[in-house]
């Protein structure tokens, strides 16, 4: 490995994928996409907390039942989610009794569940693995902000908690699209406090792990059929597509931001978009993976976005600091190498 | 692997390791075991938790000094703690510039750490990896409990949570101990609901996954030199002990709790004993792998346990559930073979 980045010369498999959304998210422009959009935003549970929970046990018996599998036949589990002490995962994976490891990854965990289950699969360590992740918009809304009876007024460049979760299973063989590479992100720091605006938190994470991706790997922005961040927003899509533009690449051609795709962003009052961990794992899973198997995709970069402040951090003055971690898909199960591929 | 066990075939080097405690663990019993003991559990900050984020950063400082390597010569790091959203670690490391992987295995974080960076080096991932993690009494204190200032009472039950933090460097090659394998923990939950008494909670994790990894490995406790587990304090030790009575084994000989190595229990009014991410990742490096090295171990299992509950959901009712990892460390570096090694 070089800056995170590790190549993988027998590509995992993604065997299946699922994704669970809330009524909002079923309501924007990609709601028919979903495995399942629930009007009942409770999930039927009597908290919010366990409502999440909840949302994700259902993604994980949605991917099981497309991969025709049961929870025996996967070896090993990583999964993480925003609330305190990550209790979505917690509570919501404990029944299927997997070999578990959690993860704290704020908004960046679709993408880091998956590099660590791909590079667990590849090193024979499990023969399946399974990354999950959520976010809820009502948890997170009390957790972070404010509760929602307060009806506290949004600044505009607040982003929206997806309520949605994703659950992705690989499998050492199988069909495309296959884990070519992945890149750990660094925690980066640029200063930024407000706390009503993680895009600009998060952008110059997402920067610097393509950035870093593309010069370990020798290629650029248009060797990719697509680039697709996290839930950067609109701020901080802006943001990301200036500082690419300082190094003369323009990203805008290749890129979409999943915090973008997820809303009609003025006729669903989201503001700068959508945000979560659920963000980037409900499009992924949904939208992203289906679409490349149907062929439209043949080498993706998915690069999910985290802030790692805590209510605490900012309420002591601290700024943001973001992480980016990238996961490159590709329909090729051969080694990754640049000047073979893509030449 | 098999229910979560993992054999490594190269089983990766403990380069280096570290331990820094605060004032009350240095007063202890194993007061002189530790690199660094601090007077000031302030470590210099404004806060508690930019307290335990200085605390994470020293221990790392100090493990790379004890290797003489720099940060650069770090591939990969895993970290966490118990702070909500894990900022010990995303304050404290950040200044390292290291691919990070965020982790959230609450006081199982130490074995977590070491396990997933095991792996990782294991596999050619990282020729040296990093694995960190802290808590600190007083940041906990408050987030989980009560702020100090309100003086509470505490229940004869309840534990103490250690001001400490440990680091450990893998790598390749290079001296004992060696990580021979490693146990995924499952989450594990058997109704208890009473915060005061998260040994009991977690005790059952234990069991678990020690008894799944004899099983898998065909070994019976008398094969180790020694187990240590993670922070079950007197409570939890008893409960382990119980279950493995039922299974006509006596654990008692061989195991040893961090949570009530670290304190003099009486006179140290920390009633069941130490707890917290920070209670045996300081054991650990300030005193087991010290011990090792000196030649008193051959055979450990070090097994981290976690209670994955927030304030959140024992507020609402729900139980506290439990995860326990499990290391096996060995002065051999050959691939663990049970037969060949234990008959």
């Amino acid at each position: 490995m070089q800056n995170g980045v590790i190549l993988l010369k027998r590509p995992p498999s993604i065997r299946a994928y699922a994704a669970v959304v809330g009524k909002k998210e079923g309501e924007g422009p990609l709601g028919d996409w979903f495995d399942q959009v629930h009007a009942d935003t409770t999930f039927g549970q009597k908290t919010w907390e366990q409502a999440e929970s909840r949302m994700q046990q259902m993604a994980v018996q949605t991917v099981l039942k497309k991969a025709d599998l049961s929870a025996a036949d996967i070896d090993l589990l990583f999964a993480g989610d925003l609330l305190n002490q990550c209790i979505g995962s917690s509570f919501g994976l404990q029944s299927f009794e997997l070999p578990y490891y959690g993860l704290y990854g704020a908004c960046s965990t679709m993408a880091e569940s998956i590099s660590l289950a791909s590079l667990a699969v590849q090193a024979g360590y499990a023969h399946r693995a399974l990354a999950v992740t959520s976010s809820h918009f009502c948890s997170a809304e009390r957790q972070y902000r404010m509760p929602l009876e307060y009806g506290g007024q949004r600044a505009p460049s607040a982003q929206w908690t997806v309520t949605g979760s994703g659950a992705v299973i690989l499998q050492s063989t199988g069909k495309a699209p296959y884990v070519r590479a992945v890149c750990a992100g660094r925690i980066t720091d640029l200063g930024v406090c407000d706390i009503n605006n993680m895009g600009a938190a998060m952008a110059p994470a997402a920067y610097r792990t393509i950035r870093t991706f593309l010069e370990e790997t020798h290629t650029s922005p248009n060797d990719y059929d697509h680039i697709f961040t996290g839930d950067l927003g609109h701020i901080g899509t802006s943001i990301l597509y200036e500082l690419f533009d300082q190094d003369g690449m323009d990203l805008r051609a290749v890129h979409d931001d999943c915090g973008l795709m997820m809303y009609n962003l003025k006729e669903q009052d989201v503001h700068a978009g959508g945000s979560g961990c659920g963000c980037s794992a409900s499009v992924l899973c949904g939208v992203i993976l289906p679409q490349f198997a149907a062929g439209k995709y043949h080498n993706v970069l998915f690069v999910a976005t985290g802030a790692l402040m805590s209510p605490t951090s900012y309420q002591q003055g601290s700024s943001i600091p973001g992480i980016a971690h990238l996961v490159y898909l590709s329909d090729q199960d051969t080694p990754f190498n640049r000047q073979e591929e893509l030449a």
